[in-house]
């Protein structure tokens, strides 16, 4: 507590260096937790871009919100019914334009940072979208963002209690300027 | 075993959710094993783009198999030519168009997923390949897709037994709807 | 010693695929260390991205050097300098084109392969960077490179000590065809 204190008083006087250098603290189990997380990250992409929406909500806690393009969507079951709207409405497109396959969307991960106190953490990463043109297989860059996330460790796994979505090739959902890290 | 069996048959009553909860368990070394396979992940991609046949080919088992555009390759020496080839056949294309220097085709691996059991680990992840076109050096999506791997850990270093490329520009090499991870 | 010199001797006789294997040694603390790396590698990106001189400078020691388009920088103080600048120019070409709100630009990084060596760390990765037109948002692939990184631990804290950028689109910073990893 005295530490954190101090912390608080000496990034107030000297500056966010400090502060970003305060924030900064990597428990024992750091690298456990962070590898679970990586692969929590990692489980989502496949989840949401076969489609899966029992896998996808499984990654959240059962009070898990999601905030993204369609909206903010709280609890498992909305969750769920929320994948499956999603591949409808993909299934619309790709079936009004009758091609070889449907098209192959992709969403990718990186910049993982992640920090964890006890049973809760606080994730931030980036994100970029790949898709084809169906036809020709041509491949482009669709859009890129970043997350915001908090986690929960429940029975000792760690889930997506909140994961809010930046894009920033949509207006109402860029980034601001605030800095998101530390 | 018997923890297997109620897994299966919760699965069938229950649903993919569960069956994706139940597959997912981190053991003690989870930190350790994953990052020695991310590291091997990164350096077998330095060694595909440097076109360095030693090192692509010390990143597998010495029965290791690889499954790409060019075919089922088995075994480190076959691992070992099929890099040369490829590097042979890009400077038949390079050395044709007189560049100031060779093309940069470079590939990313993000979205590791990786289950570990014991000596033996699954690994699923996603890549993808940027070019440039030499003369102006634009830079441009080339090619993405995901990977399906086994990997064994063979004198204390993990390393891919199997790996399968499969790529969305390709329809041979296509995924499939069939969900490819846990 | 006794086994380096082997191993030194061994590489000669053998050739590059030996000495990759003899290279790739992991430490038990090697989880730790790299998921603190990787989390630096994660937040030095949202430095970058969101401009923030403090922070972007904190991921280097003290005498830190990058080594960049701009030059290369050395010491705290001037790489602060270098984020205000890079900072100031991109204010000017954003302010002539009047957008309804700044280009979003984004380094993402991957492929990140560490060596540990008790406090000192060396590092490659890939980068690249996405940046969109500002007036209808369109994404696009703006370069990409690698990463030659030295770190240091300072009072429990990997930082980097040494950052290299090459960057495939620039004649002057493209990478040469000397294996850069191990």
């Amino acid at each position: 507590m005295q530490k954190f204190v101090l912390a608080v008083f000496g990034s107030i006087a000297i500056g966010s260096a400090v502060m970003a250098a305060t924030a900064v603290n990597y428990a024992r189990t750091y690298a456990e937790d962070r590898s679970e997380i990586e692969d929590l990250q990692a489980r989502y992409m496949f989840a949401l871009d076969w489609q899966n929406p029992d896998v996808y909500a499984s990654t959240f806690t059962d009070d898990g919100v999601l905030v993204w393009a369609g909206g903010e969507v709280a609890g498992h079951d909305a969750i769920v019914e929320e994948v499956k709207t999603m591949k409808a409405m993909d299934r619309v497109i790709i079936d009004a334009s009758t091609p070889q396959r449907p098209w192959r969307r992709r969403h990718f991960i990186t910049n993982i940072a992640v920090r964890i106190d006890g049973d809760r953490a606080t994730g931030r990463a980036y994100w970029f979208e790949f898709n084809d043109d169906m036809r020709d297989r041509r491949p482009y860059l669709g859009a890129y963002g970043h997350y915001e996330d908090e986690l929960r460790k429940v029975n000792g796994r760690w889930l997506f209690s909140r994961r809010q979505i930046f894009n920033e090739q949509r207006d109402n959902m860029a980034a601001t300027d605030e800095y998101p890290a530390w």
